[in-house]
């Protein structure tokens, strides 16, 4: 792809998934670091050009033809609507017929298929696979299954364990950049022009603990000078000491609080989370006053104008229905920014990034 | 959109929906009751002239560009297989791509989200919602969310709770007037020449407290002039009281009997219906001499030859199937019917009627 | 079509399907027994040319307009992913739009429909009904119903009860011949120039009573003169002897063993199969040594270089994953095989072969 989506990544899991991308059959999207700087900026501009080309009928028949040619299959094994739906849209958009497989019990399985050889199956009849799965690492796995097929397909990581979601990683540093005034300099490729996140604050609130997603934004915003991360939690859901690590090693400033009052006012952006009470032990967290890091009406007055309220979704009670309204909620554009950035990565991993860019210059710019 | 799909209507809800609609974001589909007769025709029409062009391959690649740039969403949480299989069908022949909520265990609902949170956030990825709940009011309500949306995207109501199913309603009056020898006039447009229903007596049969069908049609049936209505069921299950006061200050004469074999040999429609022993609270209709309402071989020599027989299906003993051969027997087509007026409401929706007529115009007539 | 995929079958079921296939309707795949030699020559070359049409993008898109008119009911009740996704990929390669129904809970049955209802229902909405069902002669009943519509579909059967699986006897015979050199020569149509069986010796191993793969494919390879069969199982497991006779009548040579060590240096293809303990009555196939009938890599060194190892998957231990990257392992491409190989027969069933073959004569043949 012309877009250069590795980099020389520090963890031991970022050197094996370079390994595995060091071939020229497929790329695997498996984890937020493979994503440098260039690469999130060459994502954004081309999820705002499909956008834009996507805003009229002429424009999406356009898109529509990008990948015909090619199969999608959804092998989609944790309960997931929001990012099977997001995904599936994603193709639509950039015109992929897809199939899904849901549920491993309707699956061969039940005849003592191991599941290497489901991956291995699906391999022949679609041209990416597109998985979510309740095991910690599976997307490397599968990766590796693929690359060991006389014909390798490319696999996305929609979400593997509690550790990764690097898709969600690239809608939210999307979103932040859309919201903090980074728009497609169609003069400019390969970079913005001024960094969005220079001195931006955000928090982090909520369950920073067993939340992937803050996890994946992360290591993303760690490829940004600039950005002060404020991590508010209750004590026991404290964010991970190796994100935290991380941070430092990349020379970025953060602060841990367990009080969201005291800081919402310095905010440009505040990243809300849900308590992710499924991944309790013995309902430890039934003891936590999680309503403190709840985003209420009387907090209205201290936001900035400019302020951007994000959420993964789905959300309780942690940003109040009355806030929906406000030109600050973002969560809702958010949703739909996902499908965006999807569509512009599966057609990234094929290499039509320079036919979108192509007809977006002939027909969009003057 | 160009047709005038509102009337005054006259009850409260109707009030309400028509409230709904008075916007320019969206046309929402929630009751029988929003559709006048020349709406009513105007779909016929159409319904009938994409049948026609869709009768041959060029003609169903046109129809398939006609929505190739939007995308539905069935949200369809209550058991259903052949109203989501036409909406399915009809959404494939105006070539929209669609994607499906069938069971809320699947969804993220089971992490605490609320189902409005979940129509918002299904309005950010697809462009229409067509929905069956088992809610009374649903549809309604889902109108309401998407009206406060930023981006405001139109509702059909595919059946909700036990009130309403108006496409249903759409399809039976347009098999009723298929039979009783309306056509499209292709240089009459928005009103059929002459009034199909102008001395027609239409039984209703079986169950009819219970079933939705029979209560949105005589919604719409009191949109004509002309039509003689017997309801004929078991003293146990007549029709609601509701119905009948509407009937009457419609002016539509009626009558209630309990004797199908009676008043067979007057009809020129029967829309016969199941008893729909799943509401049953405490076994109450196994008392019922269900039998007696159901058409068998010995009735057919009082048919009169241009019998039209309607059952909206899936039927039990109601109509023996040696009647299946029959000319009289309709609900096959009945079927077909649907996905047709399915797809004429669609285009509608999105305004592409025009070029629907315009198409047809062109190449269909001379 | 404009092949011939009938000659006198001998059974009466085959009889009986033939009769069936007697009209000018619809063609309906029933047995595979309804292919002769040309028949299955023709579907094979088809195959091959939409291989290599599909194999770069304006193919494809040529592809994809072919049934872009038509629209596909996959009726799976019996679990089935492999078979289900191979038939997708199928109708995506072209151009056919489908649904499914997977299960009979979320349909109307639970209302009381009958199976029959359900079928004349999906013939309203669809152009072609593939089914795998769990009971014994369903897609000929099928058949029968759908000749009895006024509007008649063809239906393919997809697997039906434990006896008959066309389709997959099908591509299994497509990648035997393509492993034995069989080729499509556009010069020569309807019948390769040589025979591609002539001398071969193919051997059947493992659970032959229960696998239906095995019992359709040996009346295909009776269609040919020159193969040597070996069945190889444990005395328990043994192909029926209706087979046997079958081939006997057909004139074919064939040897039963029970040692798959002694035979394996002299296959030139082996079909591996797995025990299928699911229908085990009362647990009987618990005390065979089925290892025995496993490929392991101690038994490589007697391969002859050419050997084709085929498995109609999925597999537990009956061929060890070592042997997954062996030039003779063809069991990834036979699943590969087997989406081209259903693309040609449903193009073939709305007549677009020979589309298809003038297509590609003009493109890729000089």
């Amino acid at each position: 792809m012309e877009t250069q989506l590795q980099r020389p990544p520090t963890t031991d899991t970022a050197r094996r998934v370079e390994a595995l991308n060091r071939n020229d059959k497929a790329f695997h999207v498996v984890l937020a670091q493979q994503f440098d700087r260039t690469a999130i900026e060459q994502l954004c501009q081309l999820a705002d050009m499909i956008r834009t080309i996507g805003g009229a009928r002429p424009g999406t028949q356009f898109l529509r033809t990008l990948l015909s040619h090619r199969r999608a299959m959804l092998y989609f094994i944790q309960p997931s609507t929001r990012t099977f739906l997001s995904f599936t849209a994603a193709c639509q958009i950039v015109g992929m017929p897809y199939n899904s497989v849901r549920e491993r019990s309707t699956s061969s399985e039940v005849k003592g298929e191991s599941e290497d050889d489901t991956i291995r199956v699906l391999s022949q009849y679609f041209d990416l696979i597109i998985m979510r799965h309740p095991a910690e690492g599976f997307a490397e796995h599968v990766a590796g299954i693929l690359n060991n097929m006389p014909r390798t397909i490319p696999v996305i990581n929609g979400g593997s364990g509690r550790d990764q979601h690097p898709t969600q990683a690239l809608l939210d540093i999307y979103t932040l950049i859309r919201s903090f005034g980074g728009t497609a300099d169609s003069r400019v490729e390969h970079r913005y022009v001024r960094n969005p996140f220079s001195g931006k604050t955000i928090a982090f609130v909520g369950d920073l603990k067993r939340g992937r997603t803050v996890r994946s934004l992360a290591y993303l915003l760690c490829r940004y000078p600039g950005p002060r991360l404020i991590f508010v939690s209750p004590p026991e859901l404290q964010i991970g000491d190796d994100i935290l690590e991380y941070l430092a090693r990349s020379g970025l400033e953060y602060e841990i609080s367990h009080d969201l009052r005291a800081h919402i006012g310095e905010c440009d952006a505040v990243y809300m989370t849900r308590l992710q009470d499924e991944h309790d032990v013995a309902g430890e967290s039934k003891s936590i006053d999680y309503d403190k890091y709840n985003l209420t009406p009387d907090m209205v007055k201290h936001f900035k104008p400019d302020l951007a309220i994000l959420h993964p979704l789905p959300r309780r009670k942690e940003i109040d229905q009355k806030l929906d309204s406000l030109p600050q909620a973002k969560y809702w554009a958010q949703v739909r920014n996902g499908m965006w950035m999807r569509a512009a990565l599966i057609a990234s991993i094929f290499n039509f990034d320079v036919a979108i860019r192509d007809h977006y210059h002939a027909y969009y710019t003057f």
